[in-house]
């Protein structure tokens, strides 16, 4: 078993850096507080004997060797970087979780045939750039990393130069490496382990994701002397698109979900009527019909809501997923660690999109959760118990034990 | 008759200051632009053989002597500061018609027994600090001074503080300067004027107005692993009551306006359900009795609305003012001026607010509007003809000289 104390002592560490204002934290992706949240762990790595490398997308990869030198790595590992008001353990955990392992593999004097890599993704969260889960995106083929470079935050800084500004773009081609298989451990952000009062989840499938960008065009005008009817109000656009995919998705609950997160409002005035509003829709679900009918339905009649008013509406998908299922064999060898170890687990769906959703296009990859209190994620009140932390990083150890021989 | 070419030159001057993204101009109050706009009217001003007194709120009188040392001074003037994305004539055509007509006193050398004096009230708009009319309100009594500075923008700037910044703290107490009238030229910034085919608006009675700022509180939770019922979304509370505004709005139209302008969303995350959403409200009419029966509506029904969906919901009044009914001779004095000048003419309500409106309540007051194209201001296409800038300004003159005797 892995050493609870030691694993929530790093969570804690981790945690002063990019500090929240209620308790979480703020550590967005490629800011000063990422760079020095990075370095910590690499510190931590070196420490451990391991060996650093980072590729063209800023993905931290450190190695503990193994017996074969022709054997393919097993890796374990998530993200770093949180929302700009995050929990401490959304994603964190995934990779210092990794850490705490390889330290137990140290303490036993452990060898595995195949090396142990602890990978850390840039840009998970997809809150300062879009879409979520990018650097992994990009290692699996998804996106074109020139395409990934040109992602802008609100303010319009480029991925890539951010990137070179916090020192953090390495050398090494991103994709290149082969893996024999990619465990990652991630918090539930939902609510149904604790609910159903079981230490793990182990994950099968995740959930599709569709980001819709939406940008309604309406006309600037004055509040107070511009007539009702001569009105062209791009927030009404705003209001009953945000009523409309409440709807879609109450429509296929609880097998989807649906909202909007991010609303931009231009000029942001008082006494001006918005002109323009651009926001992106969130919908979901672990069954691409369902996805497939949402978006249908989102296509047939939002423009419609916004044509019954006179303002218009431009749409781009700026994220997308479809569900994965993760590879069987893995899959069972951490139902089989829960058991053996003792732990109460059951089979569970992810509601959120991780890293390991792509990498399973590349490799066989499978997920382990732990409970998280009230089911709360992207949310500085994020919490879990130093138990739930210590099963799921147990679990880990040993699905990565068998996965990599020992 | 007034020099037109001279008019539009200063206002085309004028207008290079802070120029907007679009043609027209963001030199929002007490910024470094507005400081630059003040100092070139002034400079203007004392071109004329103005002097300038500056009180403790940052309004600027230019003071022309009368032949009377004892009468009281007859005021012209409007605001110099514009919205984030205003136009060049919103407020400017105001204060710089009053400057032509000064001007072209002095060509003509008449003389008149109440001295003159243009006034550029600080931050009309009420965009960066809420309300608006916020200098002439504390002239006026309506605001104290103390709780004028400690309005904050949306940084978390003071007033006060910016006010010193820039330099324009004068020394005279607000509210000390007696008036024998004040006279506001303003453009109509909406479509009536046009549409009728009149040069002239007789303004008779103002809209009043209510900013009812708008807390909606849910719960920051993942959008994607949060379960659909167990969501409280703050967006929804946002989308409801920009809804139900409009429908209120609409009962009473065309008797009265309503729109949310300005909206700010937290965390502002694209996988991020909003746990919270500020927002406010502008509802007016010029009839005092629909504008309490459109707050009690909105008052009945807008926590309703939120309480059904599960989030909070909490009220400030950020701003308000009563419809106003401005001086019944000077009303007439620019009637007559239009008449004799040979300018069509109509009478006319104003739908936004203006400084006139809090001045009303200390000094007999009016104003004059002048047709804009479309009704479009608080935009930066706002635009208006040379023609209609003159014809107001004449009508300004005509009306000053007999408020003030020649
Ligand atoms: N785990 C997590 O919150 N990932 C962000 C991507 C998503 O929105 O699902
Ligand atoms: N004239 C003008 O736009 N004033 C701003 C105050 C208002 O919103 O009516």
């Amino acid at each position: 078993k892995i050493n609870k104390e030691r694993l929530w002592d790093s969570l804690m560490e981790m945690a002063k850096i990019g500090p929240g204002i209620a308790g979480g934290n703020n550590r967005q992706t490629l800011t000063d507080e990422d760079a020095e949240g990075r370095a910590l762990f690499q510190k931590w790595c070196e420490a451990e004997g391991m060996t650093m490398g980072v590729d063209t997308m800023g993905n931290m990869f450190m190695t503990r060797e193994g017996t074969d030198p022709d054997a393919l790595p097993v890796y374990m590992g998530s993200h770093l970087d949180t929302q700009p008001t995050g929990g401490k353990y959304d994603g964190v955990l995934g990779v210092l979780g990794a850490l705490e392992a390889v330290r137990t593999m140290n303490d036993l004097d452990i060898k595995t045939k195949h090396p142990i890599v602890i990978a850390n993704w840039s840009n998970e969260e997809g809150t300062r750039f879009a879409p979520a889960m990018l650097a992994s995106g990009v290692f699996a083929g998804i996106h074109t990393q020139d395409w990934a470079y040109d992602r802008v935050d609100a303010k319009g800084k480029r991925f890539g130069d951010e990137l070179e500004r916090i020192g953090w773009k390495g050398d090494e081609p991103v994709g290149a490496r082969k893996m024999h298989a990619m465990l990652e451990l991630h918090i539930e952000q939902g609510p149904i382990l604790e609910a159903e009062g079981k230490d793990i989840g182990v994950v099968t499938h995740g959930q599709g994701l569709r980001w819709v960008q939406c940008t309604v065009t309406g006309k600037e005008s004055h509040t107070g002397s511009t007539p009702m009817p001569m009105r062209k109000n791009a927030g009404r656009g705003l209001a009953r698109i945000t009523e409309l995919v409440h709807e879609i998705a109450m429509k296929h609950q609880p097998n989807a979900v649906g909202a909007i997160g991010h609303i931009d409002v231009y000029p942001n005035s008082r006494n001006i009527i918005p002109g323009k509003v651009v926001f992106t829709v969130d919908l979901r679900s672990h069954l691409p019909e369902i996805i497939d009918a949402m978006l249908d339905e989102f296509y047939e009649k939002a423009p419609k809501l916004c044509e019954e008013i006179g303002v218009g509406l431009e749409t781009e998908v700026v994220g997308q997923f479809d569900p994965p299922a993760f590879d069987e064999g893995l899959v069972t060898s951490i139902r089989n660690a829960a058991e053996t170890l003792g732990y109460s687990h059951m089979d569970i769906v992810s509601g959120a999109g991780h890293d390991a959703c792509w990498i399973n296009d590349v490799a066989p990859t499978a997920m382990i959760m732990c409970p998280c209190v009230d089911g709360l994620s992207h949310n500085e009140a994020e919490e879990i118990s130093p138990e739930w932390a210590a099963a799921g990083t147990d679990v880990l150890l040993h699905a990565a034990l068998e996965t990599a021989q020992i």
